[in-house]
C-alpha cells in the first residue's frame, strides 16, 4: 500500500502528462425492485488499473465506478455511480472538457421496463421480464466526439476480431482493447488479463498474458503512440 | 484487525459453546450468459457478523457466503458459492450434523430459465427474461427439521409483520428476524440495522437500530434465551 502510494507520488511525465482523462470502471446495477437487479460480472480491476498508471503518468484522472470492491486510488477523483443511466450522465457532464475517455466500465445494455418500487413477492413459479436497452454511452460519446481519443472495450466469448473491429468503427473509436472472457487468465474477476489491441490506424497488437496493473500500461503505451502518429 | 482478532480468540463460552452453526451469507448470483446475471443488494455484513460472533461465543462455526467485498472472519471455516443451487448443496449437506442453521443469505428465489454458453448479442431493443423459481432452501430445512434449531430472515418493504409472522409458520422456523428495508439505518450494504425478532413459542422483540455486530449479539442472545425455554 504505502510502496504503491510512492509509485504513484513519484509519477513519470509522459505525453499524458497534463491531459483530461475520464476513465470508467466497473458494472452498473439495473434495479428492478428495492431488493432485485441485472447486472454483470466486472469487478473493476481493469478500469482501475488504467486509471492509476494514466494518473502516474502525470495526467488528471477522473474514474467514474460502478460499485466494486476495490479501493478509489490515490491521486484520482472518483465518482460513484449505481446504473447505466447514472454513468451517462456523469461521464456526458464531463465529456467536453476531456481530452482522452477510457470506456473500461462494462455498462449494463439492458434494464428492466418496469422498476417496482417495492419488492415483489415470489408468488408465481415463472416470472418474464421485460428488459430494454439502456442508453449507449459509446456510440454516444463517438457521435459527440471533437478532439477528444477515445477508448474503448470489447469482451466477447467468440468471434473477437470480428467483433471488435467492427464496434472500433460503428462506435467510432480510437481504441479498442479486446479480451476473449474464455481465455485462462483473461475477463472479469481475475487479476490478469489477456488482450489485443487494435488501432483506428489499422495496427492489431496481440500482448501476451500479464496482470492488470502491466495490462494498464500496455494500453497506455499505444494510447501514446497512437497520439503521436495522429499529431505527425 | 488486531484487536478483532484478539476480541475472536478470547472466546465468551456461552451455551453456543461446541454447537455446530452454519450460517449462510451475502447475495447469489444466478447467470444469464457469460457476462449477465440476476441478483440482490445483499453486502453480506449481517451474517459475517453472526457468523463471527457465534465462533466469539465458542461455537464451531461454518460460514457458506455468496459473492461479497468481505474479509473471511478468523476462526470461521469459509465456504464460497455463487448460485443458489450451489448454496443449497452446500447447506444441504452439512444440515443433518448442524446444531443450528442461520439462514442470514439473500438468496435470489428467481433464476433465469436459459442460460446462454456465449454472451448474447445486444441486436433486441426488447429482451424478455424467462425466470423460474430457485430451489426454496428454507422451506427444504424446515420440512427436513430434526433438532436443529433454524433462523430465517424476512427482508421486507412493506407489511413487515404479516409477512415475517407468516413465513414463520410457512417455513417451520424457531426464529425470524425482520427488518423494513425501506428504514432509514437498515437493510442493505449500511452498517447499522433496525430488526424485530419473532420466536416460535409467540415472543416478538423490537430492537432500536443498532451496529451489524451489536444486532448479531441481540439475535444470539435470543437464540440462547429461545433454547433455554425449549429445554424447560
Amino acid at each position: 500500500q504505502l510502496l504503491e502510494l510512492v509509485d504513484t507520488l513519484l509519477e513519470e511525465a509522459t505525453d499524458l502528462r497534463g491531459k483530461q482523462v475520464i476513465v470508467t470502471a466497473g458494472p452498473t446495477r439495473e434495479p428492478l425492485d428495492p431488493v432485485r437487479f441485472f447486472s454483470n460480472y466486472s469487478s473493476g480491476k481493469m478500469g482501475y488499473a488504467l486509471a492509476q498508471e494514466a494518473r502516474r503518468r502525470g495526467a488528471h484522472v477522473t474514474l467514474i465506478t460502478g460499485p466494486t470492491a476495490l479501493e478509489a486510488p490515490v491521486g484520482v477523483k472518483t465518482v460513484a455511480v449505481q446504473t447505466a443511466e447514472e454513468m451517462y450522465n456523469a461521464v456526458n457532464k464531463r465529456y467536453q472538457q476531456a481530452d482522452i475517455v477510457i470506456k473500461a466500465a462494462a455498462v449494463a445494455d439492458y434494464q428492466p421496463v418496469d422498476v417496482f418500487a417495492h419488492k415483489q413477492k415470489k408468488n408465481a413459479d415463472e416470472w418474464s421480464v421485460a428488459l430494454e436497452r439502456t442508453k449507449d454511452i459509446l456510440r454516444f460519446l463517438g457521435e459527440h466526439k471533437k478532439e477528444q481519443i477515445l477508448v474503448g472495450f470489447a469482451a466477447e466469448s467468440e468471434q473477437l476480431h470480428t467483433y471488435a473491429k467492427s464496434k472500433l468503427e460503428r462506435k467510432n473509436l480510437d481504441l479498442i482493447v479486446a479480451n476473449n472472457i474464455t481465455t485462462e487468465g483473461a475477463g472479469f474477476d481475475v487479476d490478469t488479463n489477456v488482450v489485443t489491441v487494435f488501432t483506428r490506424d489499422g495496427q492489431e497488437t496481440a500482448y501476451p498474458q500479464a496482470s492488470k496493473k502491466e495490462v494498464a500500461k500496455q494500453i497506455l503505451n499505444e494510447l501514446e503512440a497512437y497520439m503521436k502518429r495522429r499529431e505527425a
